[in-house]
C-alpha cells in the first residue's frame, strides 16, 4: 500500500482504525466515507512500534495497527479461520464424529461447542451423545448453535409420520440420499434429527426389525470422486444451472431466486451441493441435454456406491447434526411409529458459532472484513 | 424436441407427466430417473387432442400434455409470472402504494393479498393502512405473507430504542439509506416497520416536533440512474465483490458465505442491492481500489439526491412493508421514545405468496420448474 502517494488515498482514509472512526461496540464505520474531501492528503506519517499515525490535510489523525495493515495487504491465507475437511465414505462407521451433550450444553467452557462445530466443519456431521431424550432439550441444544430457521413447515419440528401430509419426508417410505430445501435461494445450513422413539405396529412383536436405517453420504467426497473419475461430468454439474421447486403445499410454490447448479465450487474449493432429483425441475433445453443426463447418471452412480454410503440406526439420546450444504441424507423404509424432532439452522449462524468458539474474536472479525 | 430420434431420450423419459410418474400431491418425481434403462426407446408415439402418449420399450406408457410441451420447449417469456417494475423517486410521495388492512387480512378473497404483494413487487414497498395498532395484529399480518425470519436478533421484534444495545438501529441517531443484513448470505427479503407510539421526552410539550422521519430510496432506480449516467461505475459496483460483516454482538461474528457486489444484475435485469457502507468490509486490494471508490462516491451521490429520497412520517395504523433486496431505508434523528414492531420475511416465501395470489397455480408451478 502506498498511502504516501496520490493513489489509494480513499482506501486509507476509509479504513482508519482510530477509536473515533470505528464504533468500538459494533466495529462499524462511524463516519461517512463519502463526506471525506476527495482531495484529502496525508501531511504527516509517523510510524510507531505498534502501528502508524497519519495526520490528514483535513486535520483528522488516523491510526493503523501494523497487524491490521499486514493482514489487509499481505497474503492472509495463514490467518483465516480454516479447517482441513476430512472426506469420508462407508468406513466412517468405525469411528463417527461425536461429542457429549453435557460438554456442549452444561459446561461453562466453550470447548464442547468448539468441538461440535469443528467436527461438523471437518466431517460434515456429528452426533451429540447422551442427550436427554426430550424435544425441549434437543431444541435448547440446537438454539445454542444458532437461531432455528423458520420455514413454511414451521421452526423446530417434532413429528410422527402421517401419511396424510403431502411430503415424502412425512411418510415411512425409503428416501434416497438427497439434500434438503434445494428449492430455497439459500438451502438450510445445518439440519438435525433426534429419534425420540420407534414403536412397532400393534401386530408385531417388540423385538421385530422395523427398518428405518439412516443414510449419510459425503457430497464433497462424491464430488471429488466425480472430478477425478470424470472431470467433464464434474464441470457439467458445476456449470449447468437448474430449476428446483417445492409444489406440494396448498398456497405455497417455492423456487429459488434463480437457477442453481448441483455442484457449486470455485476452482478447487467445493462450496455447496444441491441434490434432490425428485424436486429438480426441467433440464433447460438450450443446453446439451444428453450430456447433462450422462453426467447426472454418473453422479447418481457414485452417490449409490456401497463405499459412499454410511448406514446407521438413529437412537434416542444420540442427536444427529449435519451440514446440509455438504452431506446428503436418506433412510430406508420402516414399520411402526417413529417420533423424530429436529430443526434447520442457517449456515451463517453456524459458521459464526464455529469461528467464535474455535478462533480469537479479533482474528475472526479481521478475516470477515477481508472475505473474498 | 425430437423424442422420436435417438437423442433426448433421457429428457423425455425423465419428464413423463403421467399420474404414476408425478406424485399428484407434491408434484415431485415418483420414480428414479437413473433406474430407467439407458437404452430405452419409444416404440409407439400416439398424438391425441390434448397431448401425446409414448409407449417405451420397457413397456411404460408416458403422457405429455401439449401445453406442457409448448411451455417447456417454446419461448416461455409470455407465460412467466412477471410484473412491470415502477421505478420511483421523491415524487412517489404524492401517491404512495397502499392497501387496506381489512382487505388483506379479514377477507375470504385473496385479492387484498394479491394487491399487497403485487404493489411490493411493482414499487418495492407498500403501506398497509387502517391496521390495528397492536403488535399482535402486525405479527398476524406479516405471518400471512410468509413465515417470520429468525435471526440472532430474534424473530418478530417490538422494541423501544435502548442506547445500551450494540447496534445503531437501536439508537435514536440518524441512519443514512441502507439495506439491512448485508452480512447474510441471503439478506432479508421483506422488512416491515409499524410505529406503535412516539411520545415526547418529559421536558418537552406534547406538540413538539420530535424528528424521526423515515426515508426510502428505490435502489433499482438509483442503479438505473448510475447505469445511464456512468456505465463504467455501474459495472464496477456490479463486478467487484466485497466483504460484509456484523461484529457488534457478543459471541456472534456474521459474514456471508462469500464476497458479494453492491449491485447484482444479469444483463439488463437488476436482481439485488446490498448497501450499508458502515458494515462494509475492506475493499480488496487486488482490484483497482481507486476506481471502486470513485464508483461508490457516484453511487452515494445518486442515493443522496433530493429527487431520489422519499421522506415521510411513520404513523400508528400504517404498516410499512418493503423489499430489502431493492429499497434502501433510513431515518432522521429523533427525540423521545418510539415503539416500533416489525419483522423480516424471506424473499422466497414472499415471492411464493405473490405468485400464488396473482397467477394460476399450474402456471406458477410450470414456470418454477423452468426457472432460468
Amino acid at each position: 500500500m502506498k498511502c504516501n502517494t496520490d493513489r489509494r488515498i480513499s482506501f486509507c482514509s476509509d479504513n482508519c482504525r482510530c477509536a473515533q472512526c470505528v464504533n468500538q461496540d459494533t466495529l462499524q464505520r462511524n463516519f461517512d466515507t463519502f463526506a471525506i474531501p476527495k482531495d484529502v492528503s496525508p501531511t504527516e506519517i509517523s510510524p510507531k512500534s505498534d502501528g502508524v499515525d497519519i495526520l490528514w490535510s483535513d486535520s483528522h489523525k488516523s491510526y493503523y495497527p501494523w497487524s491490521w495493515l499486514n493482514f489487509t495487504v499481505q497474503d492472509t491465507s495463514n490467518k483465516k479461520p480454516t479447517i482441513q475437511e476430512k472426506l469420508w465414505g462407508a468406513t466412517v462407521s468405525s469411528a463417527p464424529p461425536e461429542v457429549e451433550f453435557n460438554n456442549v450444553l452444561n459446561s461453562t467452557s466453550p470447548k464442547g461447542m468448539a468441538e461440535l462445530t469443528g467436527k461438523i466443519r471437518q466431517y460434515g456431521f456429528c452426533f451429540v451423545t447422551n442427550s436427554p431424550k426430550t424435544p425441549e432439550d434437543t431444541e435448547k441444544l440446537l438454539e445454542t448453535i444458532g437461531p432455528i430457521r423458520n420455514t413454511h413447515y414451521g421452526g423446530f419440528y417434532d413429528f410422527i409420520p402421517d401419511l396424510a401430509l403431502a411430503d415424502t419426508a412425512y411418510t415411512n417410505l425409503a428416501l434416497p440420499a438427497h439434500t434438503d430445501t434445494t428449492y430455497f435461494t439459500e438451502p438450510a445450513g445445518l439440519q438435525a434429527f433426534h429419534l425420540l422413539s420407534h414403536t412397532p405396529p400393534t401386530n408385531k412383536p417388540a423385538d421385530e426389525v422395523l427398518g428405518g436405517q439412516s443414510l449419510l453420504v459425503d457430497g464433497f467426497h462424491a464430488a471429488e470422486t466425480l472430478r477425478k473419475e470424470s472431470p467433464g461430468d464434474f464441470e457439467i454439474l458445476r456449470k449447468v444451472k437448474l430449476p428446483w421447486h417445492a409444489s406440494g403445499n396448498q398456497g405455497v410454490a417455492i423456487a429459488p431466486d434463480m437457477a442453481y447448479p448441483v455442484i457449486e465450487a470455485t476452482g478447487e474449493k467445493l462450496h455447496r451441493i444441491r441434490w434432490n432429483n425428485d424436486d429438480r425441475g426441467v433440464v433447460p433445453v438450450d443446453i446439451d441435454v444428453d450430456a447433462w443426463y450422462q453426467a447426472a447418471r454418473k453422479w447418481d452412480e457414485i452417490l449409490k456406491r456401497k463405499e459412499s454410503e454410511y448406514w446407521f440406526q438413529l437412537e434416542p439420546g444420540r442427536v444427529l447434526i449435519f451440514d446440509n450444504w455438504r452431506v446428503l441424507h436418506g433412510r430406508s423404509a420402516f414399520e411402526g411409529l417413529r417420533r423424530i424432532c429436529g430443526a434447520y439452522i442457517s449456515r451463517d449462524d453456524f459458521i459464526s458459532r464455529w469461528k467464535m468458539t474455535n478462533f480469537p474474536r479479533e482474528e475472526v472479525i479481521a478475516s470477515n472484513m477481508q472475505l473474498r
